[in-house]
């Protein structure tokens, strides 16, 4: 039964201190259903204009992944955003945003979607993030993302969301923004104490760090001496991460932790090259040597003093 | 033998989002000795004014730490730093600093100071720091850290330091800062392409980052609910990672890692009160429990897909 993902399929342009490229592929959907679709079959629930093809679409092709909820919208245009990264390469400084065909974007599941196992709602306005969730049947697990903006403009929108999902995946300023607390772990747990049972709190070059009411989890980010374009790399660590347990039969602590590693691992390839130019000519070799590098990464021994 | 380190002890007054203090114990050879000394014997070469009486050298008494050089001047007041931490306590304003006593500072190691076994150049002047290293024999294991002033105004005075020590410990910003190189990784080559075999990278609340030219090794910040203060915090780390080096007979790199462990364990302490209020109050059994928990805090699993 898969993953279901809603969110965006964009065109994007970005400029970083090593390279700009005026229009390619993006998305939240986009980055995490390829990054998703090395674990299982993933279904991707958004919309997109007439100028965005075939040519444009074959970046899902030959891939675990069903287009049937990939709505095209005749004399639309495609979501667009537009980006630039500094010497730092952390913050993106948005310069542009075009909602274009994703202004009225009304997602309706069919029969097949509804019974999805595994849910991700993409960072999208919390309302629709709500209606796609009670569209589904009984999915095992719903993870949700989300940003700055809606914290901002839709915070009881978002805060009733919140409450109905298993697992909320978000930027590490993004804790701090909602809950208005700088320490991490005390703004982590008011997020828990919604409802969600675990929080992933993605810190871009410092990882990620998970938070249950039981433990928690520390992963670094795969050290990079190419970084070139982080556009993308938050969705992709999701698609991993959630592509990964969506394939597991049950859902232990032990599995999350690997969970997290395997989006960590996916992430880091997609920020070597721009768009997903990485992600889609890696195999599945590259992830389980770089899930090794990761346990020789952070890996030291036990010692009495 | 033990380690011996050059550095200063001093009063500090700190204003964080969570309370002052106008005048409390400081200086890095001061946290580094607290923190080292929980695994063996310390010698300090220092410099305070008459101000720093018998009741502010307490803070060494009761533990294996050798005063033999802490000059004391007579008419003169100690070194003072004045800083302020905001919402994010990840960047200390600074807003005074007196040298006072530390402006002549001229260490003089005595014959039992020169045969140290490990030696840390703590942040002073480059200078200063070449002649304490050219007075030892033959230390086993030489560590400095730095600060953005010595990169601005003696670099090449710096860099001299820098090709003769094994190790250097050093924040993020200032790696970035003296090869101007935003890519963390590449930096830390650049580095180690002047001599010193090991890179530690220190992160704040992000943990520690750690390359040679075999390895890296990423251990997080143990991630507290409570952080009062980071003042010390990099200091009582480096008195940490030397200290149980020194107390190793072999420097294995498996021993390095350990030593990062040992490092962060002891600062998590450090910011949990203001000055060295916290560290000084715990025991040995403390900090095992505190690096049986990092274990718990990264440890993942190996996997196959």
């Amino acid at each position: 039964m898969g993953i279901l993902v809603v969110g965006s399929v964009a065109f994007d342009a970005i400029q970083t201190p090593f390279g700009k490229v005026d229009r390619c592929i993006g998305g939240s959907a986009t980055y995490f259903s390829v990054a998703a679709s090395y674990f299982g079959d993933v279904s991707i629930v958004a919309v997109v204009g007439d100028d965005f093809g075939d040519e444009e679409a074959s970046v899902f092709k030959g891939r675990r992944i069903n287009l049937d909820g990939l709505q095209r919208i005749a004399g639309e245009k495609t979501f667009f955003w537009s980006g630039e990264y500094g010497f730092d390469l952390n913050v993106a400084k948005t310069r542009d945003t075009q909602l274009n065909a994703f202004a009225n974007f009304q997602p309706r599941l069919n029969e097949q979607q509804r019974q999805t196992d595994v849910l991700f709602l993409a960072n999208i306005h919390p309302e629709l993030q709500l209606d796609v969730l009670h569209q589904c049947k009984r999915p095992r697990l719903v993870a949700l993302d989300t940003m700055n903006l809606w914290i901002d403009i839709k915070r009881a929108e978002l805060e009733r969301v919140m409450r109905e999902v298993d697992l909320v995946i978000i930027n590490e300023a993004e804790v701090r923004q909602f809950m208005n607390d700088s320490n991490l772990v005390k703004a982590a747990r008011g997020i828990l104490a919604l409802g969600p049972k675990t929080i992933v709190i993605k810190r871009g070059e410092y990882g990620v760090l998970m938070i249950t009411s039981e433990a928690v989890f520390a992963a670094p980010a795969y050290p990079l001496e190419t970084v070139f374009d982080p556009t993308g790399a938050g969705d992709t660590f999701a698609g991993g991460f959630l592509g990964y347990l969506a394939s597991r039969p049950e859902l232990h602590p032990h599995e999350f932790r690997r969970a997290v590693v395997f989006g960590s691992v996916l992430a880091s390839f997609t920020v070597e090259k721009f768009s997903l130019d990485r992600l889609r000519e890696i195999t599945l070799n590259d992830v389980q040597e770089r899930y090794a590098a990761f346990r020789a990464l952070t890996h030291f021994e036990d010692f009495e003093v």
